[in-house]
């Protein structure tokens, strides 16, 4: 193993204060590197308008008036790499070029960011994280992410140069085209290497922050002091527009509030966004707010050439383990391109065959398109036989592991490999027409509580509404940041970011179950990060509760309408409607047994009914049959209801049944999985020779037309709600057992 | 007039320096509240940890090492009030039970926020904010936005004290019951004197920022160095909920950016949210992250009987007019419950009977519910004269305005009043076949800057993305701090906050047309603003380009397939998608006309030609024919396209000519529009009788069954998109006319 690879081997060792070849570390330092309590959240210039060079000479003189001189002067030692410095140049116009040259061979992409953040980009993927390309899903491995993801030729060419298989020259050349590894924005699910799927901005973020959450979580519950099999660091790369997000606002509260110290973000603060400078719209002190949130704050001032400062900066980080760590790194955009560097033009625009031809002059850069100079080849090639190292050093680590706590490495092989426990389903309970009537946000927490038991990676909870959607895990406490084991999560009023912290839990391990809660209508706040879900195959369970006019009183801003046929409409998400308690069961069986589809279960404020007829086995086809008094398949009309208002369905078909009809009733819980069944199955619960069909749902009637054809009538709700006691907006809506009948009699 | 309104009088003196009774202004203090450039952004105690008592002398003692002392010290002497101390305390006990007894009496409500904002909510209605009870709509009103929309009984009972219409005795008692004005959360559309509709957290926060934006606009264009006509103050009362929404943030930081000097919010910081003590989830320093943002901070330590604190708060915010000011005011929820009050149990329930009279007997609130005492009312019913003394003082103002600058004030009086210039729609462009072809985006460019010369109360801009979604009004330059005339917005990337501030700036005056754009997938981030324009009637221009997968390379997560659908699905909203330049100028030809109901424009971003037969006339009926070779309302088959595709259409149509078919060619550019047209209409677009249809749009194919009927054909993209050249995925997916041809065939 090369030298050079010292400092990424470091890592873990550091906190634990060893002394390792690369640099010879004081116990003084030792012992400064572990009182991380004292060091303050702001350690770098405090005035971005200094033109003062970032020298450890310069920085120590600045510091003196400071109370944490001693670490500080300590965390300026450059930490040692043995890859001469002209080499490192070279690799990082390598990684520049490889961007310039695909972007501009796909005539479309990003090349700035690339170009600007390929130094932070070199020396992560070179000398600090721990991966092995021949395995992106080995499980210790640190986590990246690129927030910024317009800027995914960066990562395309470092997990090139790594060796990940995924991402070869061809790749390269193909970049953002039909079936390519290399789409125009990173997607974990096309490429392996890539963590997350990112692009709508702010969204890596927070991803990042659920990637560190989880990482402690499960480092809290699975280290012993004699083996530590959960350890390993999350990077993200953020710029000026993810800042502007309030979504990576909510997630870096979190991230501060739970003093995620092995997350560390690196802020590319290039003043230009896609308008221009960003001195037309955004002029507040991040570092301010940052330090405000709790998070140790760094700058490096010279993010194109000052490597050195980059490596300290990082070095520093890993030294407050108390607090997440942004590093702001000052970069230039476009950094090489003579006439378009430092400019909006170089964002997201190809640089054009004569920009290229100055860039390459002005960097000195002889090669052809898309070429890895040897040297560099050879300098990169140690990444696979290192990462197949770690790995293999950490296989053996866990063996031992298995070994002397087998239970504990049971279920950390459920959570790691994503196998869930052999007959889990079993303990989610049934329930008969007898059983107490019961909201279904109730009953979701029974089932939620029945799983938690079974299931180890089931975590989660809810938007600062938790006695609301009723989703605490009682036989556990609060994930807080010193008890990270727990599995209620607190998210704060921070739905959007929630539900992308969630993402970054489900995709950290193909075991962790994460679920999350609000008000069925503020799935507005967060629907970026649900699509995302959707996209990414992130298999979150999104807990909706108060999923209609029957939460009363709060009126329209708190009513949902229109979220059903909206998550219908959605890709690759499971919308699902669950009547009472077998319905929910069932959801619940359905939502876990999708990892790579997520779930959004509407649940009730208001008591329900057990009805006769519902089941699980019912639910997992998405609509079924719960009564019918009909022979042959034909019946005289079907009648049908989701969640609250199978219920009225039901009532109105004993009405009708006693007139003599012969009334089918269907409980219609998921959309989805009913268009999965066969055509005989289909046809053997909606007959298409019965056109008299009825729909009843309290919301948007869009879409029903599809379900009840054009001879059927759709009965719900296509205003807004209103503020009042439940009832009375049922009846006032004609959401009614009276209104069923009446338009049952119409269609048949 | 009673003396004491001495000081809601003298805020507009105060800046001008002019001497005033209540108060003697020192030219000392006149020089220095103007010299507010050297003001610190943080003028509280540092620590919220401290308890020291924050007086007069304290302050200053602690103040001294700071360079603003003078500043400081002026700030902190009390506002004069000549209420007596025991009157001003008996009107804020009656505030506190009317909420309390209005929520007991619905059993249903949040009497916790009211019981603690009482005092800030007493001395901002009775001594500080200008209005006309009796003309809730008077122009130059001081606005006030409940953020925490849930403590809606604070505002009624305000409302009601100061002698609105709306809010009388029997509203009070009627709270939260079908059709009345006091609904669970504050909506501006039942409720005279609610500004914004608020509820959703973090909304009404950027609301008041696009109201203040709207003041700071308008006075720098109307107003005259000898009469300033637009000159009042926004507050907002937000929560903890809402300071942890992603959403503040992101208008607290373009607040802060844009210098909003007249924007004061009022932060309850009551340590209190649903889930407990905000310690589980919210430790942020917030004071730290709005001087971050740029903001002014104060904190008074003692919101619960600190009314001088309170009022001098006030009075420094004001004196800072370069920046907005957060006021921390830490409060007890639920203050005077003896046995609730600092727990989550008094934020959202009735307080039961028995806590009721605890109370009453803790305050020595010795009345029956909803009593308010002689004195109080007496004390509060001078603001009905000297609302109408105020309203016609203004009135004479503005009348010697339009004496001297008709021009410009004819250009006010359609902001103010919401008229219309006569004949503003002929601005809008028409275009032949043989103009060149153009992306919608560009022709929706070209529109706006039309329609900004004819309408003056236009103004808008982008998330960040300018120069793609093409929103540049030309003529004007960029609204800034020091350029607050023009009518370029630059929200940077900052989508949700972007829409909530547009909800403001609309409902600042009925004669404000905000538009707001990005890319439609990210409609996603900022849905919950977009629904609330849509409940509260905002008529807001949502210009959303690159709508579809037309947009190519940049993939998946930018492609959006299912937003047509659930915008379709949304009440009260305009999904428009036009498919060339008659139908983009026909499209905001709906959008500007619709005050009160907002548009979304779905843009291309790809060139597409001007089609024969499209017209604005055929856009405000939703769905119209452009092109038809069947005689007798009898077509063999009807193709039907919106946007970028009902070119697709158009073709397949020629080709389907060619063979002989009778094809005709319906354009669907907005669903919503076409329900409202006659059912003769209807019929003559869309004939029963004509099952033959095939409809194409590159989205989601939900709810398409409606339109094409259970007989007809649907083509659309049910999956996620794909990174590639838009030509090479519309052929992947099938979106072409040999897939319009084909399904045709099949149904005719």
């Amino acid at each position: 193993m090369a030298s050079s690879s010292s400092f990424t081997l470091s890592q873990a060792l550091l906190t634990r204060g060893t002394s390792h070849h690369g640099f010879t570390q004081s116990s003084e330092h030792h012992r400064l590197a572990l009182s991380t309590l004292s060091l303050p959240s702001f350690s770098g210039l405090k005035s971005t308008s200094s033109s003062t060079l970032r020298t450890p000479t310069s920085r120590r003189r600045l510091s003196t008036s400071q109370a944490s001189l001693p670490i500080r002067a300590a965390a300026v030692e450059t930490l040692e790499t043995s890859t001469d410095a002209a080499l490192v140049e070279k690799s990082v116009n390598t990684i520049r070029f490889l961007a310039v040259d695909a972007v501009e061979k796909a005539n479309s992409g990003h090349p700035g960011l690339p170009m600007g953040c390929a130094p932070m980009g070199h020396i992560l993927y070179d000398e600090v994280m721990r991966y092995n390309p021949k395995n992106p899903y080995w499980f210790n491995r640190d986590r990246f992410v690129l927030s910024a993801g317009h800027g995914c030729m960066l990562q395309y060419a470092l997990l090139h140069l790594a060796g990940y298989d995924s991402v070869q020259e061809d790749d390269l050349k193909n970049f953002r085209q039909w079936g390519s590894k290399t789409p125009g924005h990173p997607e974990n699910f096309e490429t392996p290497g890539i963590e997350v799927t990112t692009g709508p901005l702010g969204q890596g973020m927070a991803n990042a922050v659920g990637l560190a959450l989880a990482e402690k979580h499960l480092a809290a519950r699975y280290n012993k002091p004699d083996n530590e099999i959960v350890d390993h660091y999350t990077y993200v790369i953020l710029g000026d527009g993810c800042q502007m997000e309030g979504i990576a606002n909510e997630a870096s509260s979190l991230a501060g509030h739970l003093g995620l110290g092995k997350l560390i973000a690196f802020y590319d603060d290039n003043h230009i966004s896609i308008d221009g400078d960003t001195e037309i719209a955004f002029t507040e002190n991040v570092d301010k707010r940052f330090e405000g949130l709790g998070w140790h704050v760094i700058w490096v001032k010279n993010g194109n050439t000052g490597y050195d400062d980059i490596r300290a900066a990082i070095k520093e980080a890993k030294a407050v383990t108390d607090k997440p760590t942004l590093i702001r790194v000052t970069t230039t955009i476009g950094f090489g391109s003579p006439n378009k560097a430092n400019s909006y033009s170089v964002h997201g625009s190809a640089l054009g065959a004569k920009e290229v031809d100055a860039t390459r002059k002005n960097l000195g850069w002889p090669y052809e398109p898309f070429h890895v100079p040897e040297d560099v080849k050879k300098h990169w090639s140690r990444h696979v036989a290192e990462g197949a190292t770690l790995e293999a050093e950490w296989n053996a680590k866990f063996a031992e592991y298995e070994k002397k706590y087998p239970e504990e490495a049971a279920e950390f092989k459920s959570i790691s490999s994503g196998q869930l426990p052999a007959g889990w389903e079993k303990a989610l309970p049934t329930y008969t027409p007898e059983s107490p009537a019961e909201a279904t946000r109730n009953l979701s927490q029974t089932c939620l509580n029945a799983l938690a038991k079974t299931l180890p990676g089931l975590l989660g909870g809810s938007a600062d509404l938790a006695s609301s959607n009723m989703t605490l895990l009682k036989m556990f406490g609060d994930f807080q940041k010193d008890t990270p084991e727990e599995r209620n999560v607190r998210f704060g009023v921070r739905e959007h970011g929630m539900g992308a912290i969630c993402n970054g839990i489900a995709l950290h391990s193909p075991g962790l179950i994460p679920y999350c809660a609000t008000f069925f209508v503020f799935t507005d706040y967060m629907r970026a990060a649900i699509r995302i879900s959707a996209l990414c195959e992130a298999g979150v369970i999104y807990v909706m509760t108060h999923d209609s006019i029957g939460l009363g009183e709060d009126g329209p801003t708190h009513q949902p309408i229109e979220h059903l046929a909206s998550f219908r409409a959605m890709p690759n998400i499971l919308m699902l409607r669950p009547a009472d308690g077998n319905e929910t069961a069932g959801a619940y069986k359905v939502a876990v047994a999708n990892r790579k589809r997520p779930s959004i279960l509407a649940l009730s404020r208001q008591k329900l009914p057990h009805l006769a007829g519902t089941s699980i086995d019912g639910v997992e086809k998405g609509a079924y049959i719960i009564s019918d008094n009909s022979s042959g398949n034909k019946p005289d009309v079907i009648l049908i209801g989701t969640g609250s208002e199978l219920e009225i369905a039901a009532k109105a078909a004993e009405e009708l049944r006693k007139g003599g009809k012969a009334v089918r009733v269907v409980s219609f819980v998921s959309w989805e999985l009913f268009d999965e069944q066969s055509d005989a199955y289909k046809e053997s619960v909606l007959p298409a020779a019965v056109s008299a069909r009825v729909s009843i749902e309290a919301g948007s009637t869009f879409g029903w037309e599809k379900i009840v054809g054009s001879k059927g009538k759709a009965i719900g709700i296509d205003r807004f709600g209103a503020s009042a006691p439940a009832g009375k907006i049922y009846k006032e809506f004609g959401i009614t057992a009276e209104a069923v009948i009446t338009a049952a009699k119409e269609v048949c």
